[in-house]
């Protein structure tokens, strides 16, 4: 692991994720850019001094060095966003495959370079988009993709957060990198959650906004990057949708929502109960479809796949998060054993769902700096 | 009443809503284009056979002619679109003071008249914006107005529907209509619904939108109106925000829905559990404000006014409804009797309410056919 | 009118439900047991003041008196519980149709007592209880009565308020009476909300209670009737079941709500949310039904005759009670036109049910009283 | 870990919960009690071979005889009920502490033995009433037991299930045991899930249940324990109460609900969205109080405590199952280093909640078979 020192969020989130199954073992970390904290932070992780790292290239170096069974089998990168492209780079030409947060990188040129880094390399690259890997979600897609709603007509998704309602950045880490352009790069409330949005309409409906119109603002007095994200999208089959992120949403905890209306149906799911995916129909009531072990009789197979208990216990955001490494180890663990992976075990974000990502946050700022309506999205 | 005839939908609820509170009584009608047909439906409603009438020309002639107690007090309009403005027109003009149905009319032109008319006058003319008769939608406007949440910085507004989901102009009476640019005016969902969702964000907020970036689309084949809006809003104090209307939301009812943020906390209101509102703030839990005559220690004066039962006996859109024509019908009793009406029932949509959904549709419209991203609103 | 007068509250519910629909029309009254206040109510209605009484014997002697075109048709009794059985009985001596609150006497002799009265006068006679007005419960009767889900095995009723937590009736006309032994009769969260659910329970399933257990309590200190009951049921088929109604659950409002479950799924519904009923089943998604005239393809047609809008526009309490009083006007309508009403205006409370609530109340607070588990319920 | 082989159920989970956190290493069991199946879930789990072992006794003798710093901990008991007073009190005698399923013993006797082991022994002792792990049950406890509602005067829980609607037991392993007096003791759902809501209700408020009076039937036909039990309540204040638990409400999964009612407000808590807790007063909104990490501002610090991520990202059932693994291991590592554990990591269920719950199942099960009452609950 890379990044996820004392204080920091998501490296603590993907370590309980990848522990939660019983199938990946943290063996190794260069956990913060100061030495000291890095090895105290190894500590507190009962990790075997001589494998905290004080830095990634160290890391990369002296694992590449173990042999084959003992050195660590793929690298999560939990670090703020101006540090996923060169430790994804050196890991990959170090040989190692990757977990890495998204966005996946700052620019799009990065991200072009580690699409060619992992076509050259062969390795494994998964992007944590945590929320396409809710069962409902999965359960949402089988449905849109599959016909079952005739030609989809509409999407809207929003994002709303609350947290940087007021000028957090002055005293608060999380914040502090997140608002500030030298680290997160580019985008605000539209790379931090913005982009989780549009995957989310990509992976559901399967299929590719082609056009935008934006408005971002910094409703925060003082914040250097946009806090607000509204855009009119426009879909490759002729779908109409809105795409709705902010941080500015005073109230709001993690609210992010999806509604797809199709010819003869849709969806809703909302994240803060992932349990429960809405299906509408023309002439007949509301289903409420729910994750659960026990239900087979209605759920597909790739919602089952990522399902670990009956209904009724919940299962909540690390498992979702887990799916994506299971499956990723998964897929790995059959490729290291050199049979090709169960397809369920490749549905994860990969390299292109994260060039994808920063092509959509440059294509947004574009458009909302111009006087155009449209903005073409490639 | 002009309108409403056997088989109309909105003529009956407002028949429903004048009768409720036993203020107001249904004394004549012209009640269907086709003369037999008024006097039909008009049996149906218990009038004297001299009551009903073949049009509204005859109506307001006849009506004219009786002695002021027996004569009509006011007239409501209940018709498609575009007879809105000749009855409202004839009504002021013989002096009937005016309820009448959203859109007002069906370009602005014949709006500024009626405003000039109602000028002119001294009538008192009410527009059923019904959604603003809620209670909880006037707790929301007194919070929101009254700087409980600071400066207000984003507005969402949606209002799907599913009911025009197929082509169902062809063989029902309310489709037919609301998608025929003859009888709906130049707007189909904008205007009908839209036209709603654009009353209520700025009567809960108090501001004014100023510019806007819409998509209006026919997504169903063959459609002659739009079916599908979304806009970009921009608000005359810096607010951003995103109005979405449609009729093809297949599944949806009438899911109209309001989120307002300000810096501290905000609103979010759903008509379809109106008794509802959830209020949040920065650093506190969500509360949940009720209707009731038993919460007046926490609800505001202008929320009580417009509430008839305790708390958990719901009150509906008939209701709602009713707190337009009864704020209208106290309102004019009081000038009837020469007295100031109590400011309470000046709290309804007016002829400037119609004026302004006029322009608003108007606008949209013109946003849409523009390259421009924002289009001006006056 | 009997009763009703300033101040009361459910007889402007009365009012209001009557007026809902145009059918029925306010003629006279007898408003309150002080005949000035009685004047002055009849007044605030529009009543001339030679339809205004001073008591119902003055009322029913007079109108009895008029032609029998302006005379009223029916009276609705709206008084404290103790004073329905005198009026009531007034009312069928001289002739009288009957709409009467409920409870519907404070002992059962007096309830059997109108049940011949009514037989012997062949007059009609409705007893609102409101809830079963709704459409919702309507649908839940039709699918549990029709073996939608088996037989059925379990059946929750709970009806929690708060409003009586604190000994408000120390200074509140309604809490008051409803909490004086000698105005409520001998049951006072039982009488009030706990009969309620005793009907509602077997309404909807068809079922009829035959034995209880029942723990009644008066946990405000100084009260001298039930606050709070809990019954353990068993119902004519097997069937188990549990009803709690209790006024001293701080902070709930009017929170009716029942689930029962068959063998082959169930219902839940929530008088808070009157417009959605909750359809479980097996081994596939719960569905949720919902009011609307435009639901016809999978709503029963009772429910559909008792629902005046679209899907969408909430309907409330009040249209639940005006369907009480829609179908008793109209069967009585076809009576006076000497036709046999149409089976759905004859679905109302009746005289029947005014006994077993009351013969339920009594046995429940026997059951409290004794020592043995089990009472039977004849 | 004894127990929880290939096809369990609650193994799994425990494995999942133990590992989430990643302070429990797995390190040896006993999974199945046929040897050889076992030797292969102990494979599946990674397991060197010679730590997986045939039988529990072959365990504790071979863990015991390992270097201390080598060998387990403690033991997870995750087998059919009968099993689990033999394999607690071997591993008891055997100087290992002990994480056990519910219900803890198949008799009172049992449970008292461990009771008094325990504390002959001194070793720790959890229970896994998983429901009291989540954060927003801690909270209620918080404001329940500190006066928050004054006086608590009325309990409702209720645990309604489905998946036993059906007689399930002739062909599904969980239902088998579940439903069969050797293996899971006298009481059917009232042990399997009864116990947990008892559990429940005493924890949040604090409070001792007094007197029970239960309804438990067997409505499946041919099923040998009760699928259904209803139960009246009376406890140590005088409060009123009502426990309910079922496993043929078809259609409902999980459902164990809370509400606590005291003289000043009170709470509703729902398992399936067990982040949310309703907070409800006398006069003022009913406030919704949520987990997060970030709620310092009105959670109290044992809710924070058991709490791990920011809110709106959903924590699940497993996360409250590993908080009783988390404090238990924590408070077991403070007593290994000889330090006095934090009193946070001492809120776990323990053998004397495990005594108790025994105690109410044989109570209830006598007083469901007397014809008296009420039954003293000691």
């Amino acid at each position: 692991m890379v990044g996820g020192g004392i204080g920091a969020f998501i490296g603590e989130v993907h370590r309980k994720a990848a522990a939660l199954d019983g199938q990946i073992e943290l063996v190794c970390g260069a956990f913060d850019i100061v030495p000291e904290k890095s090895k105290e932070a190894g500590k507190g992780l009962f990790l075997p001094d001589n494998r905290v790292y004080g830095t990634y290239d160290e890391m990369f170096a002296k694992e590449k060095a173990l042999p084959e069974e003992e050195r660590m089998n793929f690298v999560s990168i939990v670090t703020p966003n101006h540090v996923h492209f060169p430790v994804a780079k050196a890991a990959l030409e170090n040989g190692f495959h990757v977990v890495c947060e998204k966005p996946m990188t700052i620019n799009t040129q990065e991200a072009k370079d580690l699409v060619s880094l992992v076509e050259m390399t062969g390795l494994q690259f998964a992007l944590t988009h945590t929320y396409t890997g809710y069962p409902m979600v999965k359960q949402a897609r089988h449905m849109a993709t599959g016909g079952e709603f005739g030609k989809i007509r509409k999407i809207i998704v929003s994002y709303p957060q609350g947290w940087l309602s007021t000028r957090l950045e002055t005293d608060n880490q999380q914040a502090s990198w997140r608002t500030d352009p030298k680290k997160a790069g580019p985008a605000g409330a539209l790379g931090d959650i913005g982009s989780h949005a549009e995957n989310l309409a990509e992976y559901i409906t399967g299929l590719r906004i082609t056009e935008v119109c934006a408005d971002l603002s910094s409703l925060v007095e003082g914040r250097a990057l946009d806090d607000d994200a509204n855009v009119l999208l426009r879909f490759d089959n002729g779908a109409r949708g809105i795409l709705h992120a902010s941080q500015i949403c005073a109230g709001e905890e993690n609210a992010l929502r999806i509604f797809v209306y199709g010819e003869k149906g849709g969806i809703e799911w909302h994240q803060h109960e992932p349990n429960t995916l809405l299906v509408k129909h023309l002439d007949r009531p509301v289903e409420i479809y729910r994750t659960g072990v026990d239900h087979g009789s209605y759920l597909c197979d790739t919602a089952m796949h990522n399902t670990r208990v009956p209904s009724g216990h919940p299962e909540g955001y690390v498992e979702a998060f887990a799916n994506i490494y299971r499956n990723f180890a998964h897929a790995l663990g059959s490729r290291l054993q050199g049979e090709e992976p169960n397809p369920e075990n490749l549905d994860y974000p990969t390299v292109q769902d994260g060039l994808r990502g920063m092509s959509f946050i440059e294509t947004v700022i574009a458009s909302s700096k111009s006087d155009r309506k449209w903005t073409r999205f490639e």
